[in-house]
């Protein structure tokens, strides 16, 4: 079955997406939410794209690494933009930065060996 | 608002999305489901990248049309496959099929006025 | 198949995750949005909970009716918050409001039809 | 944040649901695929729903409980039909059983706790 060469990268995107959802509910929740509008926008997108890839992944899908490309970029946009705030002290923004390279790392790790 | 622009595409993934669970579900209740196991996979991964592609657009994304790219590629092969059943008289799959060829159309137009 | 009889609701639960979506991120492009964080949090809810509902409706699930049910809830929350900022006139509020209520009705009718 | 204390059952959500597609996509490759169509089926709805909940969980939603419910209750039916396979021999639908009770009993802790 694919989805065993898959299972690394699984693991990544799903635990990207969650730490994701996490970062957008404690920004709405911090008392500077203007600064953090593009973070919590961000952390939507590379939620979806996460959770979709895993979900192409588990199935085994043929195109699975298709989607693994496309969640690597947005992975990589949401933890420059999450690393600004970890930078400033935002611990949600730290962990969900590490999240966003670890998933980006495993997916395109993924698509240079399949590609 | 960036969705505006997306709404005909939208839509027409929703459908697909939508065409495909009944298709998959369709295809699990006829007596030679062991003919259309292809059929029932790709329905799978085509709802997935069809709700996930109108999810990104929906939140106006910045990465939709990466993913609007791999759905279109996984539409056409789930079209193609649908087709192949559908000339056996398969209704399900034929309008499946037409679903599929529609959000491929809608989704090449949207990367392409806007790559 | 199932799924004919919850078409209507199904399309009420996509339109309804959409404006949820498009709700959001309008949100977060607002100038005051320290007053919307929870509008975007109920949009965020609201739009899974209809998502996930339309998806198992879509696959003509014998357990599909439990979602709708959770996502009438969810719905009415969510329409409750956005009328307040409907009234302060922001628009995408007043239409994801109607989007919910609509929503929140063609659950309840399909659960009361079939609980 | 309320996310923390669902970290367990978020764990047992994406578990089960990544072992359903699994489930589903093995079962599609057996050469008596006309046996497992309810299986095939009852996972595809499992996983939308303990993706759907550990998504809502994920977010720290305030009806997050109300999707475990109905989760827990899904998980159990998966897990009942995917029994009768495993006792045949079929090792996918073992793991995916238990997978399943692990996530109902998870989900079953949450809104006992917390009803």
């Amino acid at each position: 079955m694919k989805y065993e060469r898959y299972q690394t990268c699984i693991d990544a995107c799903l635990e990207c997406a969650t730490e994701c959802e996490h970062c957008a509910t404690s920004c709405l929740n911090e008392k500077d939410v203007a600064m953090l509008t593009r973070c919590i926008q961000l952390d939507r997108e590379c939620a979806e794209a996460c959770y979709a890839s895993a979900r192409l992944m588990g199935m085994g899908g043929e195109h699975a690494l298709l989607f693994c490309h496309a969640c690597a970029e947005i992975c990589e946009v949401c933890a420059e933009e999450c690393e600004k705030h970890a930078a400033h002290g935002m611990t949600h923004c730290r962990v969900c930065a590490e999240a966003c390279r670890q998933c980006a790392e495993e997916c395109r790790a993924m698509t240079g060996v399949n590609a």
